[in-house]
């Protein structure tokens, strides 16, 4: 047996590193040596997660307090958009790091200055980046020293949407993204908006037309394409933790049913342990993958002629973020690329 | 004043009977004489719904035991669908009815037959219903013996898009309704999809392209347009009690904004009491209605070129069945509209 | 009819305020003609709680800016506990007021000072302030020009234990009270504890025996018992919005069964409007309550010998807050008690 | 390596038969080759739970359809209470078996017609039947070929009190049990009390004083005491799907404060890998077990002379009820306890 991953999670104090840490508790190859947050810096981890309390982990830390990383192999970057970029560029370069925030998801630095509200910090960095989507760009993740994981809408969509398109079986003039998203999405900083009174028992769109997300998706969707792509993307809150929905509204080519679709989608995530295509006619919910690493996809043909629905489910924390920051981490490092994410979904 | 509207509510023991019961004690103008339930026949309303135990009301009975119509002057109609044609058929011609049952909403009866599993059973009386959302068919309300009560999901895409296809400002062809429900529109009657370990934290879509909402819609939508129109209907079942929210997308008309098609809304909704049109780029969340029978309806434009969002919110048990059947009462007797429906909703 | 009681409520933007507003709309003999909120001031209500903006109010103003009260009767004051002692002794004296924070309901300002964290800031006025409780004080409210409306814990239990203790029927030193609240009653000012994510899909106890709700219990059963009496007070926090539940566990004394705690119960409020005791063995979910200011009590015996159980359940922002606030209002105004308050609940 | 554990599951269709396979597909010793649900005979699981389409198992079959066992090695038994006792009297004696139901919990078979509601069926195999609460009977587990598993409520409290009478620290004449449940535990039939619309937004207490958990719990206490102890069982049902909370009201003796509790727990349940005892002080919440096989106990003086609470928790499909079937078989079948069984809470 080779000797373990160490890993150092940086922002530790969120929901995505929790879930790395919950995850990685599960994993045979790793060992967590570094965790730091800022403002509970000389806490144990057990005191902003009690749930994680019985694990064995080191102390919380500062991240201008790791001086040495000499015990490290790779960095999961947990950190808030917009202060990443910085603390990459500033790690060693021997190490490798899967980025969970949106500062190295887009590839041009124009286009993240216009949605992220400032020029890019470590423009020469983004080149080297490789966008995590890893069912989609696993051999370029392999080789990769940074990757961007993707964020947690784009996720579904372009699992769904960039195989129909490479073969050419839709239009890609005409997409509907329906999104409904579990609330830890917003993380776990204090906001009224995602307070128990102002969440639970109502529903609403918010952010529509103007999402952070929706270029990241025409980013994947126009590579596939060949050409630049504009889809609608309309989020939803919806009364739950876990779990994100997308209703895609798309029309095939001329003679293309959703079945057709179906069996392209099945063809190529033929034999992936985490993206699987249901039987025409079945749609799942987002309990079936709730604490999975899975992505179902499902479809049915359209009352109104010419258009198919396809429906996509994720687990936000895990698929949609540090479930498949450790999937790249796994491809990065050569191990199983399932090692530490085959649990069962927790249902109910 | 006058002497009180003597009521009748068939099938008291469901929700919608339930909220009839709830809006009516604040109504100055009726008297609740009659609750029938066949079940529970011989119990006070309080062992079926404790929350109004302390209301004064006469007990269940079974609707067969009602020999003697005459102390009663309207007749709310809760029972299940299907069976619903009979027991109006059995009423006195004297009385005045609403249906909040879906068994006189279509006109067709062989679109009826089609949806419903089995031919109408009281299709003279078909002929004599009017279909009874409100603000859009007042005057034919005024008048009718029967009103058919809309159902809950097209209660609001109709009140958005009938104004709209009126004007010619939308293309009738290419309208896709992804909507989003509360558990209540379920009833009361156990089963397994309506458990709360089957319906919390978790989004799913049903009955797509094939729930019996969606011909209801097509129903009205047709009417304004003069002609056929098929629309794209896809319900999803949301972690909530009340509230539905459509997210309508829409082509409008070469030149035409989001903010037109509000404009145009905001015209043809002008001093209704509860349809309420909110400024472009505001979007409601269903909580803004919870408990009262207001709509909200909001829009933005599209980033895709040429398409718009709407989103309709109402309460499924108020505006969607019982507040719009006594705003249907009032407008059949005669009645001040809003009597018995000016509750602000309750948040949080 | 007379004139309409002139409101100003000082803190709208919370959602003891927005409550207030919501049920002073049904109110048939107040009208709202000041709303302050200082941070929101120059916005219309409509911007902080959107399910109010079809009612007609003024906008939002600062505290400071209300310079001329002429136009005033009675103010409910919204405001967070410690703040308020100074605003309401700058009001003019001949302004009626109904405070809802907790600055004015401990009569001992040496308690007050132990579990609020510093000394009172209106001793004088302190003695003047009448303990809220209607069912139990009424005639001292009737009278009162500042009246502490009691807290959302504290109002059941008192209104159960109270009677009880006075007729000497359970054992004052073995009182406990385990208490079941949503999280409405943390108000909106962001936390991390209120989030959805940290609240929904669990349960725990909070504040265990050092809850600032247990010494103004203590003070109502104290004067009930002629003697200092101390309790059990166990508060958890349960993933709903709206609603407290508190499960009594009390010794009555030598041959009383649950079935006399409650006949006693039941004369005591007798007639009430608001205050209904349950058969023996029936026992109230909060669901029964939900939106209205009702106040219901059940009892059991228990297996142990000798003891019985109680539950009481409110609305904690109707009869926990802003319904007892206009409860009281209503009495010290001479208005009937249940003006604005005969709301039916709102269930599911 | 040996061979695997061959297991069969009787009673797959409902939530803990899900749960136990959710468990043993992260087992590296066992093989699941039966699973039997009657209704749901010939179906694929996935067909009656879609979150484990993606395990391999054997389709559903009859239990009467399974002829030949001699290819399994124990049996979970997950059958509704009163139709175990003459499945198990059926299988045949080489089987071990761990039965979820509640008809082998009570020793003694009068007090056990008293409260379910007829004679048993198998006294004599009663008699065999070893009480599984894992860490109070491992070395009788370990010999057992019929483990009754413990119900979801009287896990908690037993563990937390037994040792507690045992060491003589508490009076077990003035026990007071406030339960807190989720309403997995109350399985996947439907009925109109588990409905989403009945349950979410409210509590209630249920079954007071009356719960066939309250003689479970006693029959334990009793055995530590030494002589007869009644207790007292409240039980509520939160808003919330998995999780059971117990509030324990406790007289400890002259001079024995919380924290002493807590530190003879502490000792008696040193080294245990799934119960956990906390600082004084700390409590625990039901997220902080979510999905896992933990019970953290905590505790805090009361404000009460000569009173102490103490606050368990656990998740009731996991350690109340499947996950402690699995402790229970690692024990009888000689493999590490915590094999299976040693994922992370997930959270949120």
């Amino acid at each position: 047996m080779t000797d373990p991953i160490r890993i150092a999670i940086l922002g530790a104090s969120g929901y995505t590193g929790a879930e790395l840490v919950r995850l990685l508790h599960g994993h045979p190859n790793t060992d967590v040596v570094v965790l730091t947050a800022d403002r509970r810096a000389g806490q144990p981890l057990a005191a902003v997660f009690p749930h994680l309390a019985h694990l064995h982990l080191p102390d919380l830390v500062a991240i201008e307090d790791v001086t040495d990383w000499s015990g490290v192999d790779l960095v999961f970057c947990a950190l808030p958009h917009a202060t990443t970029q910085a603390v990459i560029e500033a790690l060693p370069e021997r190490l490798r790091v899967v980025d969970l925030s949106a500062d190295f998801r887009l590839e041009d630095t124009a286009v993240y200055a216009q949605w992220y509200g400032g020029p890019h910090k470590a423009p020469e960095l983004q080149k080297t980046a490789v966008y995590g989507l890893t069912e989609l760009a696993r051999e370029r993740v392999s080789r990769a020293r940074l990757v961007a994981n993707p964020g947690c809408y784009p996720t579904g969509p372009q699992l769904a949407l960039m195989p129909l398109i490479e073969a050419g079986l839709i239009d890609v003039d005409d997409i509907i993204i329906d999104a409904k998203s579990g609330v830890s999405g917003a993380g776990r900083a204090p906001k009224e908006g995602a307070l128990h009174t102002e969440v639970s028992e109502g529903i609403h769109a918010y952010s529509v037309a103007s999402h952070r997300h929706a270029p990241e998706i025409e980013q994947g969707l126009s590579r596939a394409a060949g050409r630049p792509v504009l889809v609608n993307f309309t989020p939803h809150l919806v009364p739950m933790n876990r779990g994100i929905l997308c209703t895609l509204y798309v029309r095939p080519c001329e003679g293309v049913k959703a079945a057709d679709l179906l069996a392209r989608l099945g063809e190529r995530f033929a034999g992936e342990p985490f993206v699987k295509v249901l039987p025409p006619g079945t749609l799942p919910h987002t309990r079936h993958v709730r604490g999975s690493n899975l992505c179902l996809i499902g479809g049915v043909d359209d009352r109104l002629p010419g258009r198919a629905i396809l429906v996509t489910v994720i687990d936000n924390l895990v698929k949609g973020a540090s479930g498949q920051a450790i999937q790249n981490m796994n491809v990065m490092m050569g191990l199983p690329e399932a090692a530490g994410l085959d649990q069962a979904p927790l249902f109910p």
